[in-house]
């Protein structure tokens, strides 16, 4: 342990809402490192950003205005977990904006392998870059990033948590709201929906992050659908509790609860987080699929989302139902990444304005 | 087997012919899968194409301009098979044209390792960006993608295949063309030349390709140098039959039909595809390398071509005499691919008309 | 050995001097090999072109400026050693210049897996892009790319050495050098000062380039401060007194020698290198490490520098001190490398003259 180490774990003692302002600058977001740093307002501007950008893209010179925005930036992506999906998404999403990358995807191309510590890495591409996206196997690794560059350094960068331990996952949130939203724009919006997230809940990061993000919006009801193994823990129930959002428990049938979802929330079991080997497939998730039968059970009204990758849990022929939303769900990925990069940088009225 | 590997098996049973039609949009070439797929109309613009694209990035302005054409685009290197020489000269290509790249070289980088399909896997990449360029080592892998995106999702890129299998490797004959067009430009064109192929004809794909090809020229000659059990395979044999083109087959020793031949095409061994170990090795391939004193059999106007990478086949003593084509040959993939490219996306009268 | 080995074996008996020769063009430098080529008046203009380059990048037309410059060119990024620094500084350097980059990172990608030699990937890397560069374990492997790109292609495109064998890391030199010119900048420049280096000084390629370089300045002392089994080798030191540098071995402790330094260059020990296992941590180095309470010894107005990555020889409590410039220093190689290229292209003056 070093100094730094000791005075991180100072910081990790303070209350969530102190240490959300430790990522902020001048009042607005300047780091994205949890979901709860994730209010109504930046919601709304994101999607706001994100519906404008997707317009303007559509056209080469949109496309070129676009690129012109942030062409004197360099990003980081620095990614020593597996990830296809957010690390291309993000990648596309600086393209876009004109921001050029460098990349880190496996950690013996680079000087961990002659012991230089984490700290001393991130400090290393801070000096280069702009702009750190981070993935990592480790619990609280980004938020240790963020805070070690702008309480610790004067290089300070924005870091954009791009999944970091079992946890923090916050532009998956970001990307699933705005799909939900978007989904219900000619519906009367989110508010007052039913969202049944079902598969692997206990471990799965994605539906832990979109039940904290919940909170931002009115009436919803939460339906959590897995075997009991799986099931969400018991710190996201009472979190639910405390902002008064009613949820229910199925651990018999995902049929059971179909026909009263407005969104249907599917994710796959993490497997590779079993403490013990096989310790997932003991477990009987037979009745958590999502098959073609199903479908006439759900709402026609209703959406299905997946935060990807998937295996068995939705059939590929589900693939082309009208309501199968999960592969526009994953396009929204790239377009809210970079309309949060425009946020965090703060020339998003340029997008606006066009 | 899921519902699209069935229907994918379905369409494999139809005609080359039908099943070229698919990878064709309003009548212009969309994805470029098989070689079968190049007729001389193709042919003879990517020609056109390639030597503007040439002479235009001979100037900064040039290039400038160049690079203005498809930077509105993103292209995915999607390649889980090594490869040097395609991955770079795309890579280069795009960006010679200003499209963005973004890279998956190796497999555990992706979500492939969380158990992610191959199909979803693609409609990820096609989600994020407008062109997708792949090798894999799987039969019929390339085909299978556009197959999938162009029938049975909305959102259609084009793919170009970069190598799937033992058998398709369409771009590698567009710029082995090129190279005998443009080096024979001078002596009436390639119609009428006697093409020389020798070394792993059995497996090799570069030298059946460019046999198929040659079904677009007028009276070409072609002689297949090799050891029986590395000599071309019947199908290929059939194929010229059909199309009236005289070949010879040459087991003894490439030096008995050098003084024939306008072009030499020399290829390397693919002991990686050895089925039982040391195969190839056991196989006396000693009378079909080009040495240094083989050249004075050689016609003085012949060319001497390698797809590359190269072993002992051609002596480095040779690199440096005229004949030897190999260097321009290689750097001609850049050219070509990006001249495929933008007869792809349609904007080569935009090259054309500079 | 083929003729090409033997060549290059002729060409590496010639004296440095006529070695030298072979890397300039039109009596400019044109490929970056060896520190041996850096002289005053290039060190003097680098330090020059660097400045300016900082001053203009710090603006967005400044930033695209400059990207213009070299917007038409791109370079290959070959490293089959691990890097982040390095790699990374160069890369950004390319993008903030507008040079679009490739890069090989881990040779399995790349067609060395099908047998191919070192000299055809250069060659192919030099078909497609216009510049190389390169960082590999071998010695001399830089020296021959260059040479054989000069002298044996008609393809010549500059070569830079990332970093080869033991011995050669001539931009890791300039950055340092960079760094000491700046630091004193207010102190009447490097001319006059004392360098101490300590650590791994037999092993480490950075602390012997700085002393060779330490010949373009005037009254330079140089103390080397090191276990005797790390101590300074005989070639270097032979090669001080050739140029009438003094210098002192000082094997006991650091802190005998910290009061006389203006700059303190702290190296790590470089046991990759390691003859037999666990040899380097059988010598006693504790008393080489630099802690908070040794800088009451440091001149107040004395720089600390480190290559990097560090492990303990620099206790991350020294980094908030003002004289810990090793983060300015890392910094600055991002800055030194894009003015080398500018420099090697000949460009600069378009900076100097923003």
């Amino acid at each position: 342990m070093n100094i730094l180490d000791e005075e991180f774990a100072e910081f990790q003692k303070l209350p969530t809402e102190e240490r959300i302002g430790c990522f902020e600058k001048n009042g607005r977001l300047f780091d994205m490192i949890r979901s709860q740093q994730l209010n109504r307002e930046i919601i709304d501007d994101i999607y706001r950003i994100t519906n404008h950008l997707r317009r303007i893209s559509k056209s080469k010179p949109g496309s070129v205005f676009m690129q012109n925005i942030l062409c004197h930036k360099r990003a980081m992506l620095w990614f020593t977990q597996p990830s296809s999906r957010t690390f291309l998404s993000f990648e596309s999403a600086c393209h876009m904006l004109g921001i050029k990358t460098s990349e880190i995807r496996d950690a013996r191309v680079s000087s961990e392998v002659k012991g230089e510590s984490y700290d001393d890495s991130l400090r290393t591409f801070s000096s280069y870059t702009d702009l750190i996206i981070m993935r990592h196997k480790g619990e609280n690794i980004a938020e240790r990033a963020a805070w070690l560059l702008n309480t610790r350094t004067n290089r300070q960068v924005p870091v954009i948590n791009g999944g970091s331990g079992s946890d923090q996952h916050p532009t998956q949130a970001i990307l699933d709201v705005y799909t939900l939203q978007r989904s219900f724009e000619k519906q009367g919006g989110l508010d007052g929906k039913t969202i049944l997230m079902c598969g692997d809940l206990k471990r799965g990061r994605t539906a832990r992050s979109l039940s904290y993000l919940m909170k931002n919006f009115e009436d919803i009801k939460i339906i959590y659908a897995a075997p009991q193994a799986f099931q969400m823990k018991e710190d996201v129930c009472s979190f639910l509790e405390r902002h008064n959002i009613p949820y229910l428990l199925e651990t018999e049938a995902l049929e059971n609860v179909l026909p009263e979802a407005d969104a249907i929330y599917v994710t796959r079991i993490q497997d590779e987080h079993d403490a013990i080997a096989d310790e997932s497939s003991r477990i009987d998730t037979s009745r958590f699929r999502l098959r073609p039968l199903d479908m006439s059970k759900v709402k026609s009204t209703a959406v299905i989302m997946h935060p990807f990758p998937r295996r068995d849990e939705i059939d590929v022929a589900i693939d082309s139902d009208p309501r199968a939303m999960y592969w526009r769900q994953e396009r929204n990925g790239m377009w809210t990444r970079a309309a949060l990069i425009a946020y965090i940088f703060d020339v998003h009225d340029e997008i606006l304005n066009y």
